[in-house]
């Protein structure tokens, strides 16, 4: 018999410098771990070869996404590089309302945001590279991109290791599997929390009658 | 390579009503991780058979017991029906230094006083049985008790019980793999915690060089 006890959603930011594996971590999570999702951002930017609209991000306009800021439809949102970003609200909000989690990919900027919105749902998970040459050298591996693009990555990254002091957990990447064990252990662990189980009250109280 | 953060140790308190499985989940933890060790509590009651002095308990007299009080060697200790126990603070201290964990198969008044004296440095875990029968099942079966102890003990579960909320995480004993796979969750994501890992700020500052 497993026992379930209705519990409240919480919001699992996964941030790091770009090239430090944090994709790789969030799709494997998300195929590991039960009853958690991710959240699609919106972008002003133009979509990458091979990326998804609606999967990757909602790939929408500047008139668009001034809108949603003034609707105040977007649950956190940043200016990175030349192009915007930001959370749609409600898919969010309908997801911890049911009880289950929503992960996201965002950088210190959106996730100062969500600290401020709603400390009590957010954890937060940065992921440091074992060396900077590391970050490097997956930096320049990514095709796509040229020297200038890689090499203003290179600063955004290291501007983005200096926040690592605002994030709650800070795992190293230097073993991927490692890596993602941990991750899911914090997932697991922050799930079981009393403050998330909602029901423990009345399973208690069943217990003793 | 695997980087090595040096972190503070942590003390990790497992209390649940008698019966609960408790036993069976500190010896897992104990065999399953690395750098955690088992607290040796101190008592003045007789021991049982099969249980090795220095090893279940410390078996002092009362004018030890009481001298170690006033003397402020016991950084907790309580009475539990007519039994005086305590931990040692000394060999606690030590192993915290060291930057490693110590387990505590303790009730809830000694958590309390824990918590009061490190709350920075605790990490709480309640265990429930998924049923009350189930409770009293694994207490009959406990062949060295007389009817009239295990009455008390099921009392004494109860009053346990009812202080689950004072506790940082609760999971529940359906299923014994599971359930120890859930403490273990906990314990590696404590460790993250950035706040823990002492050693972040020199590592981020050579990734930066």
């Amino acid at each position: 018999m497993t026992v379930q006890i209705s519990r409240r959603g919480l919001m699992f930011v996964l941030s790091s410098p770009s090239g430090a594996g944090k994709t790789t971590i969030s799709r494997r999570l998300l195929a590991d771990m039960q009853d958690i999702e991710m959240s699609v951002s919106v972008t002003t930017r133009p979509p990458r070869p091979r990326e998804v609209d609606g999967q990757d991000y909602y790939f929408i306009d500047r008139a668009r996404y001034d809108d949603m800021v003034v609707k105040g439809e977007l649950l956190e949102h940043a200016k990175v590089f030349d192009h915007f970003y930001g959370t749609p609200r409600q898919a969010v909000e309908r997801r911890l309302a049911e009880g289950k989690d929503v992960l996201f990919d965002i950088d210190w900027q959106g996730t100062r945001q969500l600290r401020d919105k709603a400390p009590d749902d957010l954890v937060s998970v940065f992921v440091l590279p074992p060396t900077l040459s590391d970050l490097e050298k997956r930096l320049r591996t990514r095709a796509q991109d040229d020297d200038a693009t890689v090499r203003a990555r290179m600063a955004k990254a290291l501007d983005e290791a200096s926040h690592w002091g605002e994030y709650d957990y800070i795992v190293i990447n230097d073993d991927l599997t490692r890596c993602i064990g941990q991750v899911r252990a914090i997932l697991t662990a922050e799930r079981l929390r009393r403050v998330r189980q909602t029901g423990l009250g009345d399973f208690v109280g069943r217990l003793k009658s």
